[in-house]
């Protein structure tokens, strides 16, 4: 057993945080949690882990990213979406037909991830098969656990990176065969999106989500082109979301990246299926899509996570995708003069953790029976307060400006990685 | 004399920049440029600086920032204006009546701006003159140069920070009395705002401010409650600014924070009387004031730069405060249905560094017969980038993505002060 003691911080639902002082997470062996103690036992045979007077909260979870795009990161920021997909989206992600570059670009992105407290995440590879399962590899060498899709699209995805139909589900079936390798990271399928994929492929990817018990990632929503060109492509379709639910892809856990412009109608769909949105804001401002109603969206109860969604979004950090969700979100509050409530500090970081850690069968924050996902985090290094501050006080100001060099420690599905 | 061998890059004119690949600035023995070069003489008699592939950029400036908010920055964002200011904000400035504390924080504060590439500030200090001194010679000695005010505030402070009119004048004549003492940090004048000055003040400023030559700052147009406050205080004034304007201190080169709520009559004040606008877009969004109409202003010719405004808002650093800016104006462009154009990355960068350090003399980027204010920037750790890329996408994935660790040397005033 383990006994890791410090400041623990947690959000077991939504604008709730637990701030236990000097508390302590007891751990077995394979680093469940046993139980989380408002204060340690004044003796006990496990191994301790002292973190001193450093916070100790779960993790962050990224539920949209693209790893491909990771060398375009802060560029093209200028363009509009188009050009900026022809420029360098489709350019880079053709890139990882080579496989040694997509090893450096993978190690290094696995890295970053892991060392900025991301140890969970729902991710977008390209079209190569053997460049995703190297992100696969790369991603369980570093420690980062979650799901990772080799991208389906045999339409509209620019010269250098298309796969015909064939290709696409032989590919799809090869890449999965060779998934069984993984301990901490699965396969989930991800149709780019609907204009990316033909109506064959869809189809083929529904059933093969039915007879192998496998999830769904992909896009809805994002900007009103992208609706209009779906309504054209599928006219017997009232809504976007409806061209994912004709094939058999909209279902419990699918998740779906910006869902900017869903409406009630759509909204509606979201909650009933148990669609889970992954919110984007920083590329959602941006590429100038928008910025969704995730105020409007937990009060519906539907299900909403955060992604960086890199490289629309510029911050692969989860502290700073999330700082950038609040920002959004006082946007939209002052648009409805104060009555759409902006997301507070707690609520941020509930979207950036719980809420995604949640999506892999942990809810809660520090919970008994889950293995430890969590973040030790030093704020020593930060400005000198004007007063000893409480919990909640080093919290929001870590959330607000660590970098990870912040971080100390980092211990994913029950496992040191990082410290 | 002194030689820079790098990739020079800089902003003349907004919307404007050049990229000198392998260029050179040659600079006499007081740091003043005497040539800027597209490429390094065969020979010559100065001692050689080769920054090998860095980037050579003119530093950055921040034209609004409360130095003694530093110790709250990322605290508090969740509070109403009214309740953040007498929760964290007065509290906070309060302390700096100890001598000590203000030695500490401003000694840390100083060395942040300055590692951070931040060489020319024109600041807000607290109301005490002693604390005030400190800040000066901290920065003084961090390499930071530019101006500082010590606050004037005598009503609507809260309990435990205020100064009656005496005193504020007399601990006004006091500071201004030793800050002879400074050779790259001057004093600037400055009314907090016009609710926490009286009549009497403002006019004594004003006057003081003509018969010294000083320049002065203020806050201006930040939200709408605050505008109708002032409208209650000076029935006789039809607009803000002429709150101001009544006492002398609407003038040339003064500088006005936020201006977020300025409409064309009181942009064409600006304008008219060449009154500086400090744009400052995170804090504007933080507290939830509104976001500026920037593009307007431009258009009409109105002089902008960026301001930090740390503690409303909770980046420091100037690439961030760039970025930030970019953000929000892309938020008014989709609000307009794209006829407002956001701000490009060579905009954002002219308004952070060009447009201000002309505030202080110096237009234009690297020009000759001016001191060096520069950041030397090494972009090697950055994720490996698909392609081999240019100038201009090095320099706006550095906007974009760098941290301080980045930033290898700075120059101010001609000294090389950090690296």
């Amino acid at each position: 057993m383990k006994l890791i003691k410090g400041n623990l911080i947690y959000s077991p639902r939504l604008g709730e945080l637990v701030t236990l002082e000097r508390g302590a997470l007891l751990l077995d062996d394979r680093g469940v949690i046993l139980d989380v103690l408002a204060a340690p036992p004044e003796s006990c045979d496990a191994e301790v882990i002292d973190c001193g007077a450093a916070l100790v909260m779960p993790s962050f979870v990224d539920m949209h990213l693209h790893a491909p795009q990771y060398p375009m990161l802060g560029m093209g920021m200028d363009l509009p979406l188009i050009e900026w997909l022809n420029t360098y989206t489709f350019h880079t992600e053709a890139r990882f037909a080579d496989t040694d570059y997509a090893r450096r670009v993978y190690r290094a992105l696995a890295r970053e991830l892991i060392t900025g407290g991301t140890t969970r995440v729902c991710m977008f590879s390209s079209l190569h098969t053997d460049a995703t399962l190297i992100l696969m590899e790369e991603l369980e060498r570093a420690g980062v656990t979650g799901c990772v899709g080799k991208v389906n699209m045999d339409r509209n995805g620019g010269e250098d990176l298309r796969e015909t139909t064939e290709e696409s589900k032989r590919e799809t079936l090869r890449w999965l065969d060779r998934c069984g390798s993984f301990r901490y990271v699965r396969p989930i399928l991800t149709p780019r999106f609907t204009p990316c994929c033909t109506d064959e492929l869809m189809a083929w990817l529904g059933r093969l989500a039915e007879e192998r018990g496998l999830r769904v990632q992909s896009h809805l929503s994002e900007n009103e082109n992208e609706i209009a060109w779906v309504r054209e492509l599928h006219p017997d379709c009232p809504q976007y979301w409806e061209t994912y639910a004709k094939y058999g892809l909209w279902k419990d856990h699918t998740v779906m990246a910006h869902c900017v412009y869903s409406n009630a109608r759509e909204r509606e769909a979201l909650l009933r299926s148990n669609v889970v949105v992954a919110h984007c804001a920083d590329s959602n401002v941006n590429i100038c899509s928008g910025v969704a109603p995730v105020r409007t969206m937990l009060r519906e109860g539907v299900w909403v996570t955060l992604g960086s969604d890199i490289a629309g979004g510029a911050e692969l950090a989860m502290n700073r995708v999330i700082t950038m969700s609040i920002r959004a979100s006082k946007i939209r509050c002052m648009q409805s003069d104060g009555k759409e409530n902006f997301l507070t500090v707690d609520e941020g970081y509930y979207l950036g953790s719980t809420a995604g850690h949640r999506w892999f069968g942990a809810d809660g924050g520090f919970v008994r029976g889950v293995p430890l996902h969590a973040i030790v985090v030093d704020d020593g290094a930060l400005a000198e307060p004007v007063r000893t501050l409480t919990l909640r006080e080093r919290f929001e100001r870590c959330i607000y400006l660590m970098d990870k060099s912040a971080i100390k420690a980092v211990w994913s599905e029950g496992r040191k990685v990082v410290g």
